[in-house]
């Protein structure tokens, strides 16, 4: 079952600012790895200690500083502590029940995206929080658990492919938005198949899974809503470059990042639309279904009942019943039913129900 | 039942700014407690009469007045004449049925919030209004029966923890509603089990309760989002920060806030989602077993109304039935017997009904 | 039945500004009475014919003329001359199929309110259009029967009680407004209490005249929604302060006023949902109960049809039927039926259909 | 059946300002009539030829020229070019499948209305397209054919009853309009009337056909609203007054159409959502019908089904069944019989089924 | 079926402004098209390679470059290598999944429809993405296979009927989409038949089939109605006129169109309503006609039960029955027996079940 909520009661009653991680560990170890580059250089490593990380800040060249594994409170916290980050940025870090949305700081970015990966074995989709802070010259990256949707990314840094080492950190955080988007098309492409398949045991072979399955869908499809949505607002804010820290060329890319969220907005509300026209037509489904298996019932009925009240009749025991003692009643009897038969299955015929 | 309408016939008729109690009455006694606090001392004390509480109106500390049980208006109308409040606001404080609103008096705001708890045994959900009046270096609070959701920040102020006992009044307010707040996604997360319970109860075994309970669950998702919804709006108002009482470092403590109940919203618009698909699931499943039952009665009625036609047949008086005296009648008759069940059974077979 | 649409097919052809009463004649005759007051003095008489009226017009007290029973177009059209009302506006007056509004002429406000008492005997709502003219300082009120809503009102003013005698004609007209949304309160009530009544007839006996309850309660909500909605606007026209002809002070006032037309909707929409959610479940309810009716019937129909072929079958007439004349033939059929009898209650079980 | 969409693949290919008539041919001849008017003198004449209208064009008096039947394509076309209309507005007097609209050219105004007549016979809607060009002292109307809703202001202008001769070519169009809103009101009048004769059907007897009306009534609906809508912005933008065209004074009364405007919009919401509450009465009375039917169905074979099995025990030719030959077996049988029943009634008095 | 999402899993990984193409290959080869024009000459081409086509760049006369077939990705490189169009739009015009937009290049404006075209065979519909390129005198045309929609316009240009040799590219770029939106209006008059003929179906035959096509009519109107919305801002964007490149009087024209639009989404609104209340009427239906089919099973079963009852009772072989021997036993049960039916025809008629 996709978790709608995530349980923050272990946060009723402390002050803002608090530390706690809320969510599920994901990840048995926090890893932070480093890539440094520009133009001419490129640098990649995987540190131990936040402190290896503080002497990037003030250097040049684009820092790109990866978490993975956020459930270690005291690590986030020196790494805030380190990069002067609000403790209210610290605290939503650390909370993963956030909406997408993008703060903007004095001196940096604070935003926040929500990963969907949809689950193999029984369907179900998995969501995972990314924050990204983004600085004049840094990118820092919190992620839930290691994931492979940035490798094409790092892949770019280290070959040079594309424009990304020509480029400043805010490219780097397009990026990183950029295949957090592109990851949608992945998902919804997987929904549009299970939509398609479901449509297909609709009309083919519906079973009672198959409300469930309808169900399901359709809360996947809230889901996935309430996690794109507000990512829309979150680029149209980073594109209309009020910050000083978006550099005029990346809004442009920001702008076709923008229309892929549209599009998928537009591909989620129709799948919602889709799904919900489902429960409709499963219901007509059955109340058709209903309607013939009532049919069959009610034409052998009205056929037999009638003629088992013949045969009760000529079953009395009564001495005086002058037909049972004719020649003929047998037979005659015979014809009356097969009239009867005859008879009935016109008037069905004409009712439409054979 | 949750009730979604506060008498209050008693009001009318009155002229405007008539100090009427009009709600429950929550507690017995009225009981008034004193904070007054700055960064270097502390003092709590519960006070017997409004009078005590004069002499904090004009100190230079912040002064925190909490009163439990508004349904003593003469006390009420006391603590306004001494603090100056508005014989409207009065008016508001003490008619419980008011939507949470932010009111910009010159000198000071009032703030109506709704408290909402999930009673225990029944499952109903109670709610409780409270009104702040934020002055420049004190904070009056209204709560109608004395609670332990403010005991958090209590707990803060005497123990100096976080920042609450450096800043002024208007951080206080905004941890008194930070409170509240919080307090919602207790109640939402009760209501998210609720809701998975009566999804499983779904699947597994709908009884004619069930219905009632998901009639239930989208009254109270009704009446919760009746109290979230203006509850934004009061929170966007105090945090734009037009009001000279609120610190420009508060607002970013409300815009906090407010992502907190953007969160709520969110959660609760997708509540009613859900409970709203589980009825259109109950119906469905409803039919869905009435085809099974009818299959199961069609098959018995199809297989053997003609049989027992038969049977009837045979037990006929007349006479003149050759087929009585045949020696293999009987035999031949069981064959053709179980001839119309296999025939029956593959038709109802092919038709997929068994 | 509640008349979403006053006939008004009188008016068409005729040109703008024509006068003729559009509504039901609700009084019998028409009544004019005049209230004069400041702080000092009060003077209260009826009147005899309009002429009476105009030296009021331009007294620097505050007077209030009230007429009742506005079928009588003559007496409206005097008036209107007297006061200088726009013919548009007396047009309005008489047509009482208006929805509420607010218009700005030079000199004086009109305001088109409904007011809405709830029928005793049948359950029905009523509606009666109550328009005012607010010039300098007098206010003109037509109502389409006399009424005691305003009764409130008229005390206020005798026995000076609250603000009303310090105040100028504004503040009389906000009074009369307030009077009519209190109002709304008390039916507000009565619905609330039919909602309920209505829940616990649908879960305990429903039959078929509760949908025809529920469909006039949903026709009404549409209907009340009507009347509610317009009125938020004009309030908050008055409200903005744009016209000279309120006072600052009264704005506040309005904003009173306001804040309760705002509970009335919310209150409204509120009953909208509810009663539509009554819908789903009398339609689940009745499933739910064909269910259970299909349950018994199959159950009966599966249980004894078998064994009534059996006894056929052993009823048959057959020469040469061995079981027939065997010493343990019947016991053994009573063993076989019992046999049948529990192995179809164990199936029914487990099928949960006992 | 109202048709939703005018056939207008006719034009598909063609350049734009092509001029095609697109709609139905609903009068044989074309007739021109002009009608000239100041506040000393009036003239109304039929003219032959479009050539005998131009010289009114620099007139100072108020000319209204007006052209019954729009499928001579020529002569619309001469009109056009006698009048400097621009040939989109040419191509739009012709293709009637506009939506209401206002277009600003210099120097004249383009006004697309729709008419609708309510057909007497089987209930459908009939729907005209109306034109309106108004220049400074012109306005020239294109109706689709010969109909009478303008007469009223025909006959105001030949009396000269009312304020039209006194003013300009814009109260002119002001009267015109107004006439095409207030038939909207006999319209629905029409509709209300047949809305409760289909819910007092509804309640006492639903036939199949039922459903059929009330399907029927929303597309027209459907129909309505989508005429009426757009009709709301023509109006608003004619009164904010930013053509030179429009009076200051005219403005008033396009606010007073305006309002009857908004009337009509209410009153076709209201109907919608009513027409959409029967569908859900009608579908919730077919199930407790259903119920109904099953409950007698189910009381009947409950009784008879068991009492029909237990005669066919007693109709057995066993050899040995020792009951047959008691002597009291017959009453015994009876009284059996006699008290299933009457347990079998109480136990459906209890269910509520009786 | 009508794909709603177009598989881009291709480009998952990829850096922004890669190249690839995503959709179905719908032509074999591409062909490339140049027609150049002015008042006084014209000249129509195809040419082979990219290259012929730079020349045509900086002509002073208006040159229309077409593209049939985008799935060789090196040729729309190359062509927007010559034009020196940016690589995201490139990215654009490959990946066939867009939503029609406008985007504002210095120099050129990027505009994307989609044409949509009714399946002949089986109904389903098919869509084509249209991208145009409108330079200072040149509009550059992409489309995924050769089409004929344009074909009307090439006409115009080759005749030089109409104004389009006489205006500049803008004029063109208007007259492709204008052409593209008049090609909307077959599509919808294609789907207004089909809906007619489903309604003939629903209310005379309704079959399994039926649910299924309302079921494929819903999806297309979803898909239909994300063709068409967005375009509406697309030409509005155009129409205002905000770049140098679209002239004032073309902005005329661009209104024309944008009503154009405006209709057509009016028109699939209104179908998407008349299809939804289909699915309603079918429900309905389905059960009214179980309604009668149950009564039929009523009727039958309670007619011939209790008489079947009777005929097992004097079936039963007790010794001792005195009716049995009586003489009018056996008329006196036929009479019993007719009373019984004609009692409960008299019933089922009172009841209105016959």
């Amino acid at each position: 079952m996709v978790r709608i909520f995530k349980k923050s009661s272990k946060m009723v009653g402390l002050p803002p600012g608090a530390l706690v991680h809320v969510g599920d560990e994901k990840t048995a170890e926090v890893k932070i790895t480093v890539m440094d580059y520009d133009e001419a250089q490129f640098q990649e490593r995987e540190v131990r200690s936040v402190e290896e990380c503080v002497p990037y800040k003030d250097k040049p060249s684009v820092t790109w500083i990866n978490l993975d594994g956020i459930h270690r409170v005291e690590i986030v916290e020196a790494l805030g502590k380190s990069f002067d980050l609000h403790p209210l940025i610290l605290e939503d870090i650390l909370n993963t029940g956030q909406r997408p949305k993008l703060e903007d700081f004095s001196g940096y970015l604070y935003i926040v995206l929500k990963m969907i990966t949809y689950g193999d074995s029984n369907g179900a989709v998995k969501v995972e929080q990314v924050s990204l802070v983004l600085g004049p010259n840094f990118v820092i990256s919190f992620q839930e658990a290691e994931g492979d949707i940035f490798d094409p990314v790092r892949d770019r840094i280290r070959t040079a492919k594309g424009r990304i080492r020509k480029r400043g950190a805010d490219y780097l955080a397009y990026s990183l938005i950029d295949a957090v988007v592109d990851n949608y098309f992945v998902v919804l492409e997987k929904f549009g198949e299970e939509i398609e398949d479901l449509e297909e045991e609709l009309v083919s072979e519906p079973t009672s899974d198959t409300i469930q399955d309808i169900h399901r869908m359709k809360r996947e499809m809230i889901f996935l809503r309430r996690s794109v949505w507000p990512l829309r607002e979150v680029v149209s804010g980073l594109r209309r470059g009020e910050s000083p820290l978006i550099n005029k060329e990346t809004a442009v890319y920001l702008g076709d990042a923008y229309d892929h969220i549209i599009q998928v907005i537009d591909t989620v509300e129709s799948y919602r639309d889709m799904v919900a026209g489902m429960l409709d037509i499963y219901l007509s489904s059955l109340t058709y279904k209903m309607n013939q298996i009532m049919k069959v019932l009610t034409i052998i009925a009205t056929i037999f009942i009638p003629l088992t009240f013949l045969t009760g009749v000529y079953g009395m025991n009564f001495h005086f019943m002058p037909e049972l003692g004719w020649r003929w009643s047998y037979p005659i009897f015979w014809a009356v039913s097969a009239g009867i038969v005859i008879w009935m299955l016109f008037y069905f015929k004409r009712k439409k129900w054979l």
